[in-house]
């Protein structure tokens, strides 16, 4: 790290709406002069339409094309990305990387930090994750005092979803998708299905929320998660 | 609710940096004639502090006195708090909850909220969590694709502490105080300790960042908690 070379910045600019950018995350974005973002292979730049009305015509814009889930094989990817990032920042420019939600939470920017970040000055600035959010958006107050709350993927095996769902107090089952079936049969199986409530793209212009109940689950995306909060609504 | 009553805010503040404030609540922060904060018992008035400045002269004040742990016996302070606010919303007035971290999560907020939400129309704005906020200022990628990751308090019964820890791929305990000594001996025995970070006051000015080892155990204060990253840095 030499004076000379940029900073990198990972900034978390939240789950949609773009108000939910912290005046930090706001103030970094129109100052630098290089902007990064995830370009998925399904053609969507979720991130840069979150902040497209602040950013400044003659910010140099860096799409980078990442796979939709990452496997090993998206090694290439993140290799690739970086070195287009290290470019500018050996120059001596700052470039700041958009992460939808939180850029540590289950972000795409943890590989590029992993490569970068030994090499060039960091800085994450944390954004408002989805899962809280949709918490926001339900009315459902998560924990409270002596409560647990677990964040997991939908991914995960039906047996590892019921053995960490069994002792959660509260918790958020994030990236639904096709696994929403799985997920409500683990959910009716452990009687929370009535304590589950569900939302679609939390705090984006196209937010749905519907009764857990009516869930079409071929219809279910990506961007959508359950929310089972603590029972516990009587104490104080 | 009819239209001549006001709105009711729960407003993320974020962790304690004035500039993690959200675009959103920092508008609505300015726009309400009416704003209510925690004040507890031992003098404490954080969430005031971190939007000092943010303030204006002619906007009303409540002041909440609130136990600072709360307990059953705490049920009359809120009963309190959620009449006076009640009283404002009642005349009309938006009166907007200074919530530390987000509202939802660990929050004194879901008191009020349970007891005026039903009443009156109510926003929740969610802010960056402490917990959250932390792993960044700890350059540390919490988690993966397919990790779960626990947010727990340092109140849980050693038991309980143990019996979580074991299956988080990653985890942050929250409120350490007088309950680091028994949270650090389960992580030595879970053979976690080496992956554990400490951090105090997450980007308020007297943040403070040392290594777990170090820690004087007496000397813990309320708002220090651990992060427990998750091991799968190489993937991808």
């Amino acid at each position: 790290m030499t004076k000379s070379t940029g900073k990198l910045y990972g900034l978390g600019i939240g789950p949609g709406d773009p108000e939910l950018l912290t005046l930090k995350a706001y103030r970094i974005l129109q100052s630098v002069p290089v902007i990064a973002y995830p370009a998925m292979e399904n053609g969507k730049v979720l991130a840069r339409s979150i902040v497209a009305d602040y950013l400044r015509p003659e910010q140099i814009e860096i799409p980078m094309p990442l796979p939709f889930s990452p496997t090993r094989s998206s090694q290439p990817y993140y290799d690739i990305a970086a070195e287009k990032i290290a470019h500018y920042l050996s120059e001596g420019q700052d470039v700041a990387v958009l992460c939808e939600g939180d850029p540590f939470l289950f972000g795409s920017f943890m590989y590029l930090f992993n490569r970068l970040s030994g090499k060039f000055t960091t800085e994450v600035v944390p954004g408002i994750s989805s899962t809280l959010a949709s918490a926001a958006q339900l009315g459902a107050p998560l924990t409270y005092r002596n409560d647990v709350l677990s964040i997991m993927p939908a991914t995960l095996s039906e047996e590892i979803l019921r053995d960490r769902l069994a002792v959660a107090d509260a918790a958020i089952i994030i990236k639904l998708g096709r696994h929403f079936s799985k997920v409500r049969d683990v959910l009716i199986e452990l009687g929370l299905f009535e304590r589950a409530l569900y939302i679609e793209r939390a705090t984006m212009l196209n937010q749905r929320i519907v009764a857990i109940a009516q869930v079409e689950p071929a219809e279910v995306p990506y961007w959508a998660l359950i929310v089972i909060p603590s029972q516990q609504k009587s104490v104080s």
